[in-house]
């Protein structure tokens, strides 16, 4: 009898349904496709493979043998309750969403350096607006926090701009991507955070991440320094990113996650100066690039599970990603 | 005695002024400084040499020999009644933008795919934003519609994307730039419209160009299509770009000129669907790399007429660029 893959996921055409089809086929499981967790929330009981972002009713499938996350982040997962047992394996999608965060962070970062939210206050109001000192990425320090799929391929792209220089900073202090003018361990974050221009973070919810940028680190950075970040909310210390914001210290930040989300009516951050905010759009399902990248991330995986193969991009669960 | 240069530009800075000054004297002239045109429009009377972007008062200097103009665009200065006589030479200060267009491009073209308009319209009301279908770069045809320093910068940029391809089209359909996949004479426009996923616009205010974007054309983008523009409003027939966007046969728009500067509140512009409007600032002097570069430009040529040589980036009266 062939084992249960239990996908939810309302963005997957019919040719990457088919796609699945045909892999689980191969691989000896039969798929049963739900748009929502709610709707897969019996299903999942008795399946032997979960395919999904959303994994609320995961705990229950309790002889799950593999959950394969089509998110690139897989901190939800590993809170207490949500894996059903301590042997299953756990994938992420990281490499599917590289192209969609880093041109959301190039976007936020050329709006704050253009002024762009003053602007569409004026035009808002069918007012003609003022010029007024813009900055550019052409000449400025760009620093990378978190080297990994999004980074590199925003490193990738922002080059293209002529920056002053491109520095990387992650765990190792080590990366093989030869876009980095310099790459240091997350140890030397102090040393280089005087000498960035454009901050750009990417990384994953740790226990080692989280807080990263704090009080004494904004403070660091260069005056009029930008600072955008796609990762985890986690990451930084808000109270005090709106105290730099408010003081000038900083030119402007761009938050696709935070600390809360969605984030509440009433959060000071809403009205912070100079912050532009959108709703966890940096990293999601709905380019059409995305869709298909991770999902053939997905069938080449199922092909190796069926083959009884090691998976490609298994979660530690130490560390986190 | 020493001739006279009159320059208006109020966002020069002491060392720009300076580096003025000292070309100024090594060439035999006295720079004479004003913040805008109203406050030179005395002094420019026994001018020889204007270096400016404001021209209104240009034409009462009737001995002029030379009108720098410290913008890309030469238009203005080309209107009947503008210049004084029939003789003084006249530059612009075409490659000093591209950094500053490119990069307003790119912002523009971003913030259209990625839906920023949608989510900035939430955040303003304090509502998290829903998730919805966006598109990207990567993968997408790009055509560039004028391959000069603008265009040109923009495609070095771009093509860090990983576009499918990018299409140079330009008067002649001849470029050195090695960035274009392929370069096109502007005759065969209609051709690449129809496998156009986003047109970035940078031309001239020429006659040639008067219109170019007509509504026949702009039906013959493919459908989805994104066009931005940062050359000159005359080149989009609005009302066609506005229907265009209304029936959704465009995805969006981004213009930084209109047919009228300043946009009048009341103009139906204001209030199209998916289009994103700033006020001419995609290329102008806030920039301090395009200040310097501008200046830079512009000392040389000093040198070069107080030697008696051939100045660089004439226009051409006739083509008008």
């Amino acid at each position: 009898m062939a084992g249960k893959l239990v996908v939810i996921e309302k963005y997957f055409e019919k040719e990457l349904k088919d796609e699945i089809r045909a892999a689980a086929a191969q691989s000896g499981y039969e798929p049963f496709f739900y748009d929502t967790q709610q709707d897969a929330a019996e299903a999942v009981r008795d399946a032997d493979i979960v395919f999904a972002t959303m994994i609320k009713y995961v705990h229950r499938a309790k002889d799950l043998k593999w959950l394969a996350l089509s998110s690139a982040g897989a901190d939800w997962a590993l809170r207490p309750g949500v894996l059903p047992n301590d042997t299953c394996l756990l994938t992420n999608s990281s490499g599917a969403y590289g192209v969609s965060l880093a041109e959301h962070m190039l976007m936020l970062t050329l709006m704050l350096l253009r002024r762009m939210p003053v602007f569409a206050e004026s035009a808002a109001k069918e007012e003609w607006g003022k010029n007024m000192a813009q900055k550019s990425i052409c000449g400025s320090r760009v620093t990378v926090l978190g080297t990994g799929d999004a980074g590199t391929t925003f490193a990738e792209r922002v080059k293209a701009f002529a920056p002053a220089c491109v520095t990387g900073v992650c765990r190792s202090g080590v990366s093989k991507e030869p876009v980095y003018d310099e790459v240091l361990p997350i140890g030397q974050l102090d040393e280089v955070l005087p000498r960035t221009d454009i901050l750009a973070m990417s990384l994953p919810g740790t226990k080692e991440t989280a807080g990263i940028l704090s009080e004494k680190r904004i403070g660091l950075l260069a005056p009029g320094a930008v600072v955008v970040n796609v990762g985890r909310g986690s990451a930084i210390d808000e109270p005090a990113l709106i105290a730099a914001l408010e003081s000038g210290h900083l030119w402007g930040a761009g938050l696709d996650v935070m600390h809360e989300e969605p984030l509440p009516a009433g959060d000071p951050l809403w009205k912070a100066p100079n912050l532009i905010l959108t709703p966890h759009v940096a990293g999601n399902l709905t380019l059409p690039w995305t869709r298909k990248k991770c999902v053939d991330m997905f069938c080449e995986n199922l092909r190796r599970f069926g083959r009884g193969e090691p998976l490609l991009r298994q979660v530690d669960r130490g560390k986190g990603y």
